[in-house]
């Protein structure tokens, strides 16, 4: 059978891929970084979901082109390695595309080989272990290096490929190869020049604090020595684990709720969608329907930054760019049952390829599950004293990604009133650095002693390609806005106006809460028969805070997306990636979603995007430390006048027969069952 | 045992209290509205907690006075009735306090017998019949007569004490006494004298749309022709209820992780807190702790207020006040098991007095239960691969309550990282009226036939009495703003600046989330031994609109305090409600917040408090009816610098045994027990 042109690669198409690739070289080493679907044109997707749709797809109907995209470097002679990138067909089993991306430009992205000679070649450097004996740590700790990409380059850097690293030592005494070695840093950062291996110097970071200058060795002889232990796996936490928290579950006795047919298609409480993994975008969300009418045509998170903010020379360089950048595929982290969800829970396995192009399968990258989410609507007739009470279930496509020190829970949430929330769960260990004894600083807060935890952002980028009843859309501005009390239109001062502003040319846009501001995506080729208005979605632009880099900076300058709360472009296949398609090691944002918009293009009854961007200014507390507590962010969708009721209206409400309850006071002796 | 001195009066503390003040009085009638805790004064509640936590409590502990408000009117001889207000010394069995509070200054909170009262005297109003008459309602129909507080008065209603009544058809047809009368709204509002019981008008509505007048009658002569049925009690679904949602069941096994003693204190996670119920702010808690430490003294619901956008008279009257109108007693719903909340439910029952006086128990008002709600913290250490994951529990305690068409859910959420969540979901019908055939309007939208639902604000505040290690406390105000690109302490533009600045004077503010402006409640006489910070928790401001109203109009006047996010005031005994004492039929804000803050205390360093306000402009969605899926608000303080690491680190990470995996395709025939 034919794969679904809405399905990822399978293992045997990215060998195939792979082969081809390799079959037009000769006499030449090929690494391989990524081989990912190269997603057909939308035109020919949409013929084809027209057909499904009606029931009439056949063994004979025309099915959209089947092409992969393979980045990879072509290492021969004496030339540096060319980096490559090769669109192939997978039916005619051919190359149809091909490009040499030259350094000069862009740096392809990282792949996961890059990372592991890093750590290598950093802990053989004669230069580090000099480095490190100077810092003469303690009996017992060792040295930890952590790989990072390099940031922006400095003008010094020319368009040598280059990784950092930050270092830290562990304690070893515990015998535990889990005691937390980020409360210990040391105060280096090695440069590895990815090309010929070699670290190209190594830089000593200042440890000082307000007022100290930004560069200079201030730290002491036996830097560590203030440094304690932060420990979060169970077994090494001082005073063990509470023992008060009682078991919660949940169950499910006859099933979930949801059906997974064909691989990936999801249908759940009237949705229908199919979900895919890529290493570029983890769990990516197409032809997303409710009651079989379309709503969007693929939702994925696009990108995100993570710029920090210490002014001391080389931490500028600490930004990470997590989807662009190219690490993605081997940081999503294997979910395992019953610890990252609750409930009956179905797993997605996905494709990643090895430096020799060998796909492998990665388990259980994304999980699906139902979960219960509180009082879905409610009401009770104060005549009859009857209630008549629902609760919200929530459908969650989950994917989460560890990077180094961080992580980052993404939940796509349905609800059964036809609501679409995009979650961000921000946890893991904050990043940092050595700071001297008893000092504090501008740059972050001390959440350890002699760790000190730097402020930051983190920017993230959804990507919304709509489908509102169709492809043809517009983006409307509302905002609610204050009237003076008129004799004649608002005699008692009470009414206010409520102004729409059509988006007719693409544009970044800002979110303006104290306007109540929002953004309707419309067909307005289709009114909905009760309120005559135009069938749409509402997007609520969460109203965070925006990069805050200089504008003028490299920071700033290659996160361009991250200046605007929502971006509208037209859509134009293949544009997937609001911070351009090489975010590793770039000085400037190209091809990116601010180039996108600046096309001008007409977006009135278009096929368009709309990027929603959102984040956390994120100054760490002591409690962040050493693992923080979820900082969760949402993005709401909600129809706006696309139906003709609430869709939930006909959610049963029926009595849940497992709660329990307690009677008079409450003391641990009571078991449940007694009760 | 004398009562605790944070606990709700009993029912014999409430009657007996209702003794008293009726033995101060012969040949009169007197009318009871509430009875409610007079806590007493803070600085002996504190003295009494200082011995309690120190377990130095005994039964010779002086304990603080216990008294109670009752509110009442008094009616006799030839005079209109008079409102009182007195203050019973339980333990003294006397009157320690008595206010007549002239309807010149003031008029007393609703009570539920005059909502009955109007109901009664429109229904029997033969000018009422006159008009329903004219109204040619279709066979099978009834009328509806739905009281409402008035609003605030026009210069013509002088100091009478007014009720208002919406009016609406149900059709009988069904049989079901539950069909749904808001999809027949008719055009007219009697208004009742409540002294004389007397319809002293009866308002005809506008009914047009775009470009009509804003008064003068334009219906039809058989206006409801054109309306159509919009039920929601499942068995008047034209389709019935969904059938494939399949039971999702929370269960625990060991019972619930709080305890209940002492009548009302909740101990749960390190959280301790005492829980009272009142008939003017719902659930209130008390002394909230965390490991032993103060945090909040108070936590409630202070006031909220909904007004309407219609330019259209009487519109400016629709808004409601429903805390301070007095209604919300008998509005709070008795809370059922197994719909309201899932899991193991503990519930409180709270006290109501009648007209006279006498104290009933109301059911199961309040309900405390735990929640799931997902990842609490993760960490993957990408050396090992080991994942630690914690799920992020949180304990409820909730009140609903129903106010006519609408309905709130308001819930106090505490998790183990410390956390506290104030919540408000909104739900049940939208306030409609008619609209004529195939008109829309620039007040509300369509949203069935010949329903307009109008155009809206809710605005919440909630008051926060913070105890942040002790009783002295500042705020700080927290912005992250850019710094510019400079050669000494910026040089590569990525710095930005943690500008702090202390509140001094008792003040409102407003949020600024574009520059991450965030609120620190903090005492700065005690240090966090790691950052060296004061310790203190952080109050993020719900950055949503204010009230749009024009500030010169009454609607504005009267709701002063939804003019700012957060209003930061000097604590004073009894000071509890943000929109006053008085909010019914007031013409201005008397004694609320806006006062409070006038006063321009010193508030650095002192006992105060914050008022959080937020809300939500809610411009209905045909999606919104016939009732709306919840609309979710959060208010979110977090300890920033209070403890020395994430207080949720000792969270067990224990696998959860219910969880069931399912394999392959998952297709409605698969049930959970053979996976």
């Amino acid at each position: 059978m034919a794969p679904h042109p809405l399905s990822a690669l399978s293992l045997g198409e990215t060998n195939l891929a792979r082969d081809i690739v390799k079959d037009g070289y000769s006499d030449v080493v090929i690494q391989f970084r990524q081989i990912l679907l190269h997603e057909p044109p939308k035109s020919q997707v949409t013929a084809f979901l027209d057909l499904e749709h009606a029931g009439k797809v056949t063994a004979e109907t025309l099915r959209p082109e089947r092409l992969a995209l393979v980045t990879y470097d072509v290492i021969g002679g004496s030339k540096f390695p060319e980096y490559h990138e090769s669109i192939i067909d997978l039916r005619e089993r051919k190359r149809v595309g091909h490009e040499v991306v030259s350094a000069d430009t862009h740096h392809g992205s990282l792949a996961i080989h890059e990372f592991e000679t890093l750590v290598q070649v950093v802990q053989d450097s004669p230069l580090f272990q000099a480095k490190i004996q100077e810092l003469a740590l303690p009996e017992g700790f060792e040295v930890v290096v952590e790989p990072w990409p390099y940031g922006a380059p400095d003008a010094a850097d020319g368009r040598k490929r280059l990784f950092q690293a930050l270092i830290f030592a562990r304690d070893t005494r515990s015998g535990n190869a889990d005691s937390n070695f980020y409360a210990y840093p040391l105060p280096l950062i090695p440069v590895m020049d990815a090309h010929t291996k070699e670290i190209i110097r190594i830089e000593e970071l200042a440890t000082g604090g307000k007022g100290d200058p930004l560069t200079g060795k201030t730290h002491a002889a036996r830097l560590l020595d203030h440094n304690a232990a932060s420990e979060y796996v169970p077994e090494l936490l001082p005073e063990g684990t509470r023992q008060d928290l009682k078991p919660l579950g949940v169950v499910q006795p006859d099933g979930p709720s949801f059906s997974v047919t064909d691989g990936n298609l999801i249908q759940w409480q009237k949705w229908s969608m199919r979900a895919t993994f890529n290493s570029r975008e983890g769990a990516v969300l197409h032809d997303i329907r409710y009651d079989g009418r379309s709503i969007l045509y693929r939702l994925s998170m696009s990108d995100m930054t993570v710029p920090y903010a210490d002014a001391r020379p080389p931490f500028h360089r600490k930004q990470a760019f997590d989807f662009g950048d190219g690490g993605l595929g081997h940081c999503v982290n294997n979910l395992a049952l019953g610890c990252d969800c609750l409930g009956v829970i179905k797993y997605f396995d996905g494709v990643l390829v090895g430096s020799d192009g060998t796909a492998t399968e990665t388990k259980n990258v994304i999980c699906l599950h139902e979960q219960d989410n509180g009082i879905g609507w409610k009401h009770t007739n104060w005549r009859t004293g009857r209630a008549v009470v629902t609760r919200r279930r929530e459908l969650v496509v989950q994917f989460i990604i560890t990077l180094a020190n961080y992580e980052y829970a993404f939940n796509f949430i349905f609800d059964q009133a036809a609501g679409i929330t995009v979650e961000s769960r921000a946890t893991g260990i904050v990043s940092v650095v050595h700071i001297d004894e008893g000092k504090t600083s501008d740059y972050g807060n001390v959440v350890s002693p002699g760790v000190l935890a730097q402020n930051h952002q983190h920017v993230f980028c959804v990507r919304i390609d709509p489908a509102i009843d169709g492809h043809k859309n517009t983006v409307v501005q509302e905002e609610s806005l204050p009237v003076r009390l008129d004799k004649r239109t608002n005699p008692n001062g009470n009414f206010y106006e409520i102004r729409k502003t059509e988006i007719a040319t693409s544009a970044g846009l800002d979110a303006a809460p104290h306007n109540n501001r929002i953004f309707k995506i419309q067909n307005h080729s289709k009114t909905n028969p009760i309120s005559g208005r135009p069938v749409g979605y509402k997007l609520t632009p969460p109203p965070t805070q925006l990069l805050l880099a200089d504008p003028n900076c490299t920071q700033s300058r290659r996160a361009l997306f991250a200046r605007h709360h929502l971006w509208v472009t037209k859509y134009k296949d293949h544009e997937l990636y609001a911070g351009g398609k090489y975010t590793l090691q770039s000085s400037l944002e190209v091809g990116g979603v601010a180039d996108a918009a600046a096309r001008n293009d007409d977006v009135l009854d278009q096929d368009l995007v709309l990027w929603s961007v959102f984040g956390l200014t994120h100054n760490p507390r002591v409690e962040d430390w050493p693992v923080m507590p979820v900082e969760i962010m949402q993005l709401h969708l909600t129809p706006a006048d696309f139906f003709t009721r609430n869709p939930a209206i006909d959610v049963p409400s029926n009595k849940d027969l497992t709660s329990k309850q307690v009677m008079g006071d409450v003391t641990e002796a009571i078991a449940c069952c007694k009760l």
